[in-house]
């Protein structure tokens, strides 16, 4: 197996045990105090990652900024599934070792017990809308940030982890936020019931964010160089 | 139409919408938790566009940024105008996303529903004061960190977006914190009632600010090169 | 006058604006989120101003951190003393604005109404060990960033910004923060009493820890190219 | 004495001075609140002191970082053990400055006088989980942002430190996060008791996952350069 997706399973595993493990760890997200505790944990997983794995798998970690690197043509498609093959038995990982440290002893006071997303009956279309343009937003920093011409270079990891963190940010009192079917499907396999049957929309909300946010940078980008694009 | 102008609607509604987001989602600024928060929302949505849009637009975002730097002969005043325009029209939109989230599911027990800004009966000066002098600030950080000769170079969308963060957590308690006229006309529109009489303020305060601050990064970068400026 | 004591009086007149208006508006520091916010104001003041006026006088806006650098070799004695004038009389100008606008209105629910520093009855040596050692943390930091041969270049202002977050987290429960005399100056002219009456402390205590700082980066730095330094 | 140790002693005793102290001005960890507080003062003691001595010592101030490096090939072996004892020195003065200051008046009212480590009843499990794992996490970003070929440059220092911010945030309700024996061992030594019978852990488990990460990052950084690793 290539490296690169050894990377990717890793980092998605951090990210999952770290996001979702603050989350459990520090009671779920009742309090305005938990959201940017939480979303700290899951931005600066990124930042972590970003630097440390970065320069051998490019820190995907999440199948939708995969799909939108692959709509981009920075990728071939057969290292697309790899990556998203990699990302979500990492992700598993995670979850399995949460729940063992949870089961293990008397730490989680939280809502649940990996973390899984979730949104309150009457609340689909907020969680549609909020899953899909906070991943459009996130996709787009992090295909803008990369960018081999226009990019930002060494801060790349800095500023996408920390728009994650914003995302969070947001959503959390709406969805627990997810942009990132892999940190969604892990926890529901682990909890079944409503985290299952809401599992669609954690899946089908940030692939459509992370398409938009793949042709809106097209569109942005390319008149970059032109002299006149009135 | 140019695609700088695109840039600013699309980075207006994503700070509108995260910004405005943050404090729906999570019940008003009643709390000194929230006020962190949702001013790490307002910060970290200038972080995001800076290293997106910025090589595009510049990413001001708001009229407030594009008065200072149009005073400071760095664009040309019909560009300045589209800008504005462009502003205005993203932030209308994110407030319109934001609406029909809200109004859509059980999501929002805040104050307000799309995050209008306002002050409390009897604190018309503070909310000058505060609106007037942070612009000044938020206006003479983005003139100096992005000055071509001495500015922060890649480090100020970072620095400016900290900025911000402060900026807010200075003023939520206040006004909710504009600085931004573009941030407070959209949702003055969908709210109407005591947001849109208290709209002026919210206008009038930040342009102050922002040519008060143009005319101190004028004088303060003048003298740098002189051998004696006593 | 030259420009760079304009700066100076400037960046500190904003030091105090932002980080004691962040502790009067947000109600003091009676809560732990309070002090996270409070210190996040003071800290990223300095991020803000280290990237705008850095470039002009090198963004002290605190007379500790001038004897630190005046210690050091690094400016001339008359230049030392203009700045710290420059200083307290920013922060002078910072508290009486705060003044007007929390007088002006009904904002301020806080502990105090300019935000001076203060101790409780039998916390003498608590914290005369904080301002001490904290300063001298900070001061240190301060040389070691901004050294010219191993400093750390454009992230000075961010790493220095961020250390005076660190400085408020740990001592804002025992003094509410000083490490800085021209910022516990003003607001004691304005409130008077204890605030007056303890004030010594907050003078002394930051200058004793920036000659310590002087001393040990001096001793720490002067090994480095030495080849063998046992 | 060689400079770096003296380095070293002084950058790990401002990291359980300020770290610890954080927790035991704030009233420990009690709340979400104070979680990312107290994991933000021991994050920024990282950020502070890596770009302080991080060019005298390489700002390890952790044992199990040292055991990395050592295990990686980047340092001799008495140096190696020369570090961890000044890290140990430093940790010991800092405990003791901060008992000092609290016996010296009426500052704490937090859970412990030093903020040593612990975990509760039924909790070893969970705890030696999380130790373990997120040591490997620290230590493997410590290792891949410090790698001579593809690190993260300037960025090392904020890297380090905001990925310590992350493992307290997840730690703290677990084990109050050590992830450092000598951060540990100092508390330990003033209070005894259980935070004596239960140090073992605390020293142990950063040591598996600072060896574990040593072996993981030889893993994933050797295939970078190879044309065909499948």
């Amino acid at each position: 197996m290539k490296r690169q997706y050894v990377a990717e399973a890793l980092g998605t595993m951090v990210l999952v045990l770290a996001g979702c493990g603050a989350a459990v760890f520090n009671g779920g997200a009742a309090t305005t105090a938990a959201v940017l505790t939480i979303a700290s944990a899951f931005g600066l997983s990124v930042v972590a990652m970003a630097y440390t794995i970065g320069p051998v798998s490019g820190c995907h970690i999440n199948p939708a900024i995969t799909l939108g690197v692959w709509l981009s043509g920075r990728m071939k498609s057969v290292d697309a599934l790899w990556y998203m093959a990699a990302q979500i038995a990492g992700a598993a990982a995670g979850s399995a070792i949460l729940w063992v440290a949870v089961h293990g002893g008397h730490v989680a006071p939280g809502a649940t017990t990996t973390g899984a997303n979730a949104f309150a009956a009457g609340n689909l279309l907020p969680a549609l809308v909020a899953e899909t343009f906070f991943t459009f937003v996130f996709v787009l920093v992090a295909l803008g940030a990369t960018d081999a011409k226009r990019g930002a270079g060494d801060f790349a990891g800095l500023v996408i982890g920390l728009t994650l963190v914003l995302v969070h940010i947001v959503c959390i009192p709406v969805t627990g936020t997810s942009v990132n079917p892999a940190r969604s499907i892990a926890p529901a396999l682990f909890e079944g019931g409503e985290a299952l049957s809401q599992l669609w929309v954690f899946i089908a909300a940030p692939f459509a964010g992370a398409a938009l946010a793949a042709a809106a940078w097209k569109a942005l980008s390319a008149g970059r160089h032109a002299g006149a694009d009135a």
